[in-house]
């Protein structure tokens, strides 16, 4: 077994439109480079390579609090020694908290012999997301631990995960570059809905997960709307209705808003669509005068690995 | 072409616990036995086989509503005259209306050479379920119409519905002779519903079209469960707790109401499961002291069809 793996543990989309909390799809780029080493000091040291000024006090970063909860339960295993590269910046909206987090606790599996399961790296890498979020959240941690796309159908009693493929699908996400906190996006939602729109709302979710299974991409299209989620956070996101009706004239199957935002998704069918359905969506936010990042990367069907020992 | 037509029209369990108005499956057995003979008298006469007492003015008989609705549309078809002999007993919760009108349906298209397109057969049938239930809902008609697994995505703007193969299962359906009235159990339904009971619904919803599409047994039983109309609809239906009790220990995958009630639906990996079943749900009933139907058989994976000219 090697003494040190490098990671990449990629970016998801969670909600996927109408699936608030419960669907996730992995992304093959952009994604966290972590290193995960093995050390004879007790605990977990985290050193971060890029210039987002996280935490490195283990306790209150989320691979840290990942790991140390693997730990306890692999009190053989010590220490590690982290540095995390990251790829995908904080608070986009695509996972990025997600990715560190299972990020590390791939990388010590590995140089565990893969002891543990992948529903258990889950359950280390969600007290790494609380961290973050202040919740229990696997709907990023499920798609970066298994790819694909994936059913989150329980936290409790008992974590619940449908890891399930995702037909072949090519993502666009504009990141415009601005900020959505997380406490704030959840602060905008009813705490009650009606039963009629909450039945349109499973009724797409129903859709979504058929289309996904039999690759039927006019159906994913369809399915996707959102008829609770994103009516209540568009006013923090400008420039989505805009984006989204640029990226359907571009050829995009469907999309909406990435997590709880600001980065905004659509599915297309083709790479080149996806570039198109991209550039589309930058414009909009360029007229806006909002700075973005645009990326463009198909669904992966596996989630966070091991690249190089 | 033939001048008369036989043919089997299908029960149907729709909502399937956590998918209300939206999921459907259709079964082998009961059906109502609906011939449809071609006249050249216009307009349709309808006439009963049965014990039921059902309206045969043909402006009152879902199967009449369903009939006149196709002859809009095929104006040249002139006139049909109708029997129907239910096999399904009127007010059961396994689509008895549903059954009727899409026998018609099915059966003068066939006398038509098939002219009309499954989803066309379905929105006539739906003027027919609007007579008995005073909406326009496909929830029935549509497994009745496709056979197998049916998600309803929309019924405004345009219907939406989505036919998908069902994996092998025996279902047992108990019947206790109480009156439910749809109206009724529509009127103890909520206006609105948190926004995290319905997400725990429509993570149930997400795990049960996965379950189906991948055949995972225990992902259907985890997802069957219904936070929302079930609790709702508890006291409408005396002897539900006890039935799912005792069907789980009699090795039941899972279950809830048929439509809204009373019946009570039961999934099962196989038709001997599926008798014990059915029997342990009617002893509670015995104990009850209220008379009961008991049905079993398998998940049919076509819809009403011609039996015989």
């Amino acid at each position: 077994m090697p003494d040190s793996v490098l990671v990449h543990s990629p970016a998801t989309l969670s909600n996927l439109g109408c699936g608030f909390d419960v669907l996730g799809l992995a992304l093959e780029a952009p994604y966290d480079a972590v290193r995960v080493t093995r050390s004879a000091t007790p605990g977990v040291r985290i050193q971060h390579l890029d210039p987002y000024h996280l935490p490195t006090d283990p306790a209150h970063n989320v691979a840290g609090v990942a790991l140390l909860a693997l730990l306890k339960a692999a009190p053989d295993a010590v220490g590690f020694d982290v540095e995390i590269t990251k790829g995908i910046k904080p608070g986009s909206g695509v996972g990025s908290s997600a990715a560190s987090a299972v990020g590390a606790v791939v990388g010590a599996n590995a140089l565990l012999g893969n002891r543990f399961s992948k529903m258990e790296l889950v359950d280390f890498a969600m007290e790494g997301e609380a961290v973050a979020s202040g919740a229990r959240h696997a709907d990023n941690i499920a798609p970066a631990v298994f790819g694909g796309f994936t059913v989150v159908r329980a936290v409790t009693p008992a974590i619940d995960i449908v890891a399930l493929a995702a037909p072949p699908l090519w993502v666009a996400v504009v990141h415009p570059q601005i900020e959505v906190k997380t406490s704030d996006s959840r602060k905008v939602l009813p705490a009650d809905v009606p039963l009629k729109l909450a039945t349109r709302q499973w009724a797409n979710v129903a859709g979504l997960v058929a289309g996904f299974l039999t690759a039927d991409y006019a159906l994913i299209g369809r399915s996707l709307d959102d008829y609770i989620v994103e009516p209540a956070r568009l006013p923090l996101i400008p420039g989505l209705a805009a984006a989204r009706r640029r990226a359907l004239a571009a050829g995009a199957i469907g999309g909406g808003i990435s997590g709880s935002g600001p980065s905004i998704f659509m599915l297309n069918k083709t790479e080149a669509t996806a570039q198109a359905v991209g550039t589309a969506m930058g414009e909009v936010f360029t007229e806006l005068g909002i700075e973005f990042h645009v990326y463009v990367g198909p669904v992966a069907t596996e989630g966070a690995r091991v690249v190089s020992a």
